[in-house]
């Protein structure tokens, strides 16, 4: 027991989420692996259950939960899409939900959350311990968004999917926030494809985990700013930057400009609509940022498409 | 003989293009299909290889010229789709081609067109007229893009696909420009699934296939005006419109601020790009143009994704 999700962990999650999330597909992309000269695949989990990988990580979760735990209802925060997937994955499983969400959160993402039967809480103060004080007061269970063993070995099946679908591949990048998704995508894949290269991408203006990689320790980060709702983590968390340490080859940081130029890319290109979270991923290489080979073969994970009209206006 | 493709050319089809073009997925939609109480599903051809349909009838009509034909090299006409994509198949199977574009094309189609190896002749005159002068005067093979047998039996094979992959249901929705795919669709459903009911949608303000029932002939119409440049089609074709009248149980018409929220929905809720073409379909439904039973099951063809940025920035 060295604290990491194991293989067997995941195979496990695998299993339990089976059947309530989509097995989502693989894209080629031909004509903008052409531009840097790569060979590249898109992972298509914005079109998972609730529009991001989230889901995943919650039933695994919800799953591992024991029945009194299950009970008392369950109690989370989020600035989104973790937001969406708990009350959607809570209430397939018949447990009440309580999310606490920032009150500048996009009006849409509030709306979608409540629309999937959980309670909602705003504040303007600190979610973490709004959410920590509230869970005791009522006697909830506090789900932790990312630094959970159960939540990481259910995003590693992406990583599971990714191996199943391709025969071979050199590299595949994905957006960090937390860290939850590439903890587990890393842990599959290089328990399987140990020479397969792991690319994590942070936004320039919000990169806890490359700070807590340079600090060799888990830091918070007060002074952020991203149009990548999703990458903007207050904090790194113990298991998630154990993992990355472990099996995480290197962390790319993207600006903004980049992040919104790769959007419009994927937007005429792929005819997706990712949400910023998800275009970093692709602006590690168009940015020149992330080096590659020639025929390199790349798979890049497009994690979400939660983005309102309006702020996807604003951006393209 | 009757003059109508038959099933079995569009399983002849189905096979000659297999491999070369993209099996394009389904994906159902809870949240839109809640809002109006069906059961929806979306037919991904905007996936398809040059971003719509239409390889499909082109791979399957190279296929069927002679060699002298093909040695002679093709031309043919287009203001966007089915160009980039005969210029795509053509480059594939090593035949020259030309496409008659208007000069006032997207600019990006026109660029996607001459990427794939084609060459494009830009005109402010008349497309047809000139794209025959031109074929006399060069000897080349015409191809029309798409009142043609092959050419239809090429995308019947998107009706032979829903098939596979719905056990049953209800209705189909397709957009309909000059009448090729949903004569191809609604061949391969009505001979498999004689109880679906097929709809046609064509924007009001560029409605030739509609107007063509009326007059029982296909006609020509000047004065077109919509945002959906793939539904744009100036004439109905003779094929096409037989086709129509045999299988096609109705027609809907659609306004442009209609196709411009169903974009929106799709953008949001489908995560991906559909082009106006695409969304029209799912206008019929969103607008209450097509009256449906709660709990239909209907399938929208989203046709094509292919809209430059910029214009797309305008209608959202």
């Amino acid at each position: 027991m060295n604290g990491l999700v194991t293989i067997q962990d995941i195979y496990h999650a695998s299993n339990i989420i089976a059947g309530k999330v989509h097995r989502t597909s693989m894209h080629s992309c031909e004509t903008i692996g052409k531009l840097y000269k790569i060979d590249l695949y898109f992972k298509m989990e914005l079109f998972q259950k609730t529009g991001s990988f989230k889901p995943r990580g919650v039933l695994n979760k919800l799953n591992a939960l024991s029945t009194e735990e299950k009970n008392r209802g369950v109690v989370s925060l989020s600035a989104g899409n973790h937001a969406q997937a708990l009350s959607w994955g809570a209430s397939r499983e018949n447990i009440r939900s309580t999310i606490f969400m920032p009150a500048l959160s996009d009006k849409s993402k509030i709306k979608a959350t409540e629309s999937y039967g959980g309670r909602v809480m705003l504040t303007d103060g600190n979610l973490l311990e709004e959410c920590l004080a509230f869970a005791e007061q009522e006697n909830l269970t506090v789900l932790h968004p990312f630094d959970d063993l159960e939540v990481i070995a259910g995003q590693g099946t992406v990583g599971l999917e990714i191996v199943e679908d391709l025969d071979d591949f050199d590299t595949v990048v994905v957006s960090v926030g937390g860290g939850g998704l590439i903890s587990g995508v890393a842990t599959a894949i290089k328990n399987l494809k140990p020479n397969v290269r792991i690319i994590g991408v942070e936004p320039l203006g919000s990169n806890v985990i490359t700070r807590s990689l340079e600090a060799d320790k888990p830091i918070t980060m007060d002074d952020r700013n991203t149009i990548a709702d999703g990458l903007n983590a207050p904090f790194a968390g113990v298991h998630t930057l154990k993992h990355i340490q472990t099996y995480v080859d290197e962390m790319v940081n993207v600006s903004e400009e980049e992040i919104i130029i790769a959007i419009g890319l994927i937007m005429e290109r792929v005819k997706v609509v990712p949400e910023p979270a998800a275009s970093a991923a692709l602006a590690a290489i168009q940015s020149g940022r992330l080096k590659t080979k020639p025929g390199e073969k790349v798979v890049v994970v497009l994690c979400g498409g939660n983005i309102s009209l309006e702020n996807l206006k604003r951006f393209i």
